[in-house]
């Protein structure tokens, strides 16, 4: 094993840290976050640090980085309009999904600068990724400021879910290896992966439980 | 497509919810977390929040949930003793990693109830899994309420790092595939992903920025 202690750490060439400690947490989701601001520019990112935050009621969470440093287009039109939608990557559009974190001025919109496809649907006013086989329109809830860093963990809830018929396993799990969506590691590593199993609910194993009152 | 409104997703069975929300924000990291409590009692349990905060300070995050529901005693060691360890899940191991799971008394080590093994450091006091790939031993930094639904944001620094060694690139990413790293669809799906191909940075297109002044 390679050791790294925090002098070491502290030590590392810029990037070598970054590309560490970004892949260091392990595989990550790959989505992207589309907005429209309010003057009626779309925006597109791709993001890796959405969420799970609980289920009843259904709330996701982001984290957005340091506001100062650049635009923030994709934190900025959510502020303004409260909506936004978080889409999945998958096979064919990882090369122009991962094209978004490229950091266009907020008059340009990413769905112009890529093959990626804007779709909208009925009723709501939030823009889809066309295709894309996890569509998730997202209210904007709350925001929890991360002082430590300067960072935003941003929270919002479930409105409207979209799922494509076929990966929708009978127990309302999502088989996302039929679609062929992504995972992230590092800054710029893709997978498509393929489920190997499901392992089930646990219960304590009897056998324990007995050991430990003899 | 498949269409939950709100209404329908408020009207599902409980199972078929936690199911499908868990599932619908895409891949997610399987690791480990083990702590010790004061009294010594190893604890090691399964975790899919764990969330890249920032690299500078190098910074994770994860999400525990409400802790009247049943005795969290991760979260309590880390209270207790400021430290715990994220060990990444791999192929041979996810069983048992997944059985963490199952309620055990906070008496009772998960160590003790699964064939995973314990592994101590020179000089670090936090328990390690032993044989992961990518060991991270944490000190916890600050915790953030989330009143939405009675969470918290557990936030740690990273202290020590270890890597296996053939898994990590020359510029510092972590090629997990190399050393079958697991990752985690809704609450028990598990796959072995492979790296597809990294992508490297990406800067505004040319054609882009001239069309848009033309």
């Amino acid at each position: 094993m390679i050791h790294f202690n925090q002098e070491k750490l502290d030590s590392l060439h810029n990037i070598f840290k970054i590309n560490l400690i970004n892949s260091c947490s392990g595989y990550k989701p790959a989505n992207l976050i589309a907005t429209v601001s309010k003057k009626g520019i779309e925006n597109v990112a791709i993001f890796s640090s959405i969420v799970h935050i609980g289920s009843n009621p259904p709330l996701l969470g982001f984290i957005v980085r340091p506001s100062g440093e650049v635009p923030r287009n994709t934190y900025k039109n959510i502020k303004e309009t409260q909506l936004y939608t978080i889409n999945h990557v998958f096979d064919t559009i990882t090369d122009d999904a991962h094209h978004t974190s490229a950091r266009y001025d907020e008059n340009i919109s990413e769905f112009d600068a890529t093959n990626l496809q804007v779709e909208y649907k009925k009723e709501i006013k939030a823009p889809f990724v066309k295709g894309s086989p996890v569509q998730i329109q997202m209210q904007y809830v709350n925001e929890y400021y991360i002082k430590e860093n300067n960072t935003t963990l941003v929270l919002g809830k479930i409105i409207n879910l979209f799922v494509k018929d076929e990966i929708i396993d009978k127990d309302g799990h999502l088989d996302l290896g039929k679609a062929n969506v992504a995972t992230v590691t590092g800054l710029d590593g893709y997978s498509i992966p393929k489920l190997k199993d499901r392992k089930g609910y646990q219960r304590p194993k009897a056998s324990v439980l007995i050991n430990k009152k003899c």
